[in-house]
């Protein structure tokens, strides 16, 4: 793990609300306006790439070329860029795209700085509520139109009492399926169709439990990132470590991910 | 149909933006913050009210008592009060409890008037967007974070192309979800989650349609009169009228309400 000192931590801190700032910019050009472009990138698989997208990592690709150029960069849109730091800004311009383009306020912008040992700050920026939730290198924050509060995940509570969030209910493979739905029915109350921030939620002590399968690395790290800053867990499906992607589990606290592994970790 | 002068379509909207307002300042004031009581109305159905759901219709009511005591009123939290005017204001304080207490962004406040005809005047506010959907009596408008625009529902697509919402995938009966499952197979989109954002989403011509079951007079009212008003329709599931709430189709135009009809109502 790179040792990351207060003055290093502040200018990565800047440096990605710059990004945000950038992408916000961007994505609110597009959202909501008419003639979206919207491509398929996979023939089976509806997942628009809009303009937005791309210019928004555009964007944020641009404040690093000229603020942190010997950083490494992984972006949804344009891939990997290598770099000679050590570390690497994980990007997701917009995670939700199927949200974006119907206009929900769930998708968001994902920034994520990693190590080797995986992401160690996160930005999730919702930019139509201008709500940024920020954790890692000393902060753990979020700012919105209720001004800025600090980000603290739930305190353990029964599995029955739980609120557990995922995107689809159509999650992953039937096998994944059936384990989510064990988890579902001993929750108090399961709810659909966040997107990221679902995540933002755990980190923000709104919710308990958020379950996902085939994710990207992308998708995760700033997740990843924000909730461990607030108090919580994001594993995959059997305790390790999810910064790669797969499936996932995030939770408010260690006891209630114990609770929910019990039964996700049934899946082979 | 109660005819509705300029004067009094003014007065009217006038005091649905009082009462808007109102709500807008006790649903935030409990929003997010620890212990909210969540009590269950039926045992066997997950339906919290809180705090907030009942200062915010007390607020509405304290509006509609000095500006228009001769209209009855009709609300989630308080049931009917008569009136002698003909109107009755029907008011869902906070449309998407379970949203609203999960933190999401996509609850709603939901103000209508109604005459014996049904509602003519709708009004659907988020909150913590500070995002208003207004429409009938003369408007159709959207007030929110990039401004005002006018509300207008999409333009005529193939079914095939066409985004789909509803809340809850495990909607209504197992006769009502296999009518629903067989429109969403012929649909480019599903989404879920969404509350009352979801009509709103109709209304500004993000989506093609929502898909409902068991819904109550005040949940829909607001609706059918923003969707109305912005140039779609709102029906049950075999085209008759929705207000007093059960199975809701809310279209962008007559051709995709009618494809969807199609499919629909072959429910019993």
């Amino acid at each position: 793990m790179i040792r990351i000192d207060s003055a290093t931590a502040a200018e990565l801190w800047s440096v990605a609300e710059e990004m945000a700032a950038a992408a916000r910019r961007e994505t609110l050009r597009h959202f909501r306006q008419g003639g979206l472009t919207a491509e398929t990138k996979e023939a089976d698989r509806f997942d628009p790439v809009t303009v937005a997208d791309r210019a928004a990592e555009t964007a944020m690709r641009e404040v690093l070329a000229r603020r942190r150029p010997q950083d490494a960069v992984l972006g949804e849109e344009f891939g990997a860029t290598p770099g000679s730091s050590g570390l690497t800004w994980v990007l997701d311009p917009i995670d939700g795209t199927r949200g974006y383009l119907s206009g929900t306020p769930t998708w968001g912008v994902l920034i994520a700085v990693s190590d080797g040992d995986g992401p160690f700050l996160g930005l999730i920026d919702q930019p139509y509520v201008s709500e940024r939730f920020m954790g890692g290198a000393g902060r753990a924050e979020l700012s919105g139109p209720l001004g800025r509060h600090p980000l603290r995940t739930r305190p353990p509570r029964p599995l029955s009492e739980a609120i557990l969030f995922t995107t689809f209910p159509e999650i992953g493979s039937s096998e994944e399926r059936a384990a989510f739905d064990a988890l579902a029915g001993n929750v108090r109350l399961t709810r659909y169709g966040m997107d990221c921030y679902a995540y933002a939620l755990v980190a923000a002590g709104q919710i308990d439990l958020v379950v996902e399968a085939g994710l990207q690395a992308y998708d995760v790290q700033a997740p990843i990132a924000v909730i461990s800053a607030a108090g919580g867990i994001v594993t995959d499906w059997h305790g390790r470590p999810a910064h790669e992607g797969g499936r996932i589990l995030a939770a408010a606290n260690s006891r209630i991910h114990e609770q929910a592994l019990a039964i996700l970790s049934r899946v082979g």
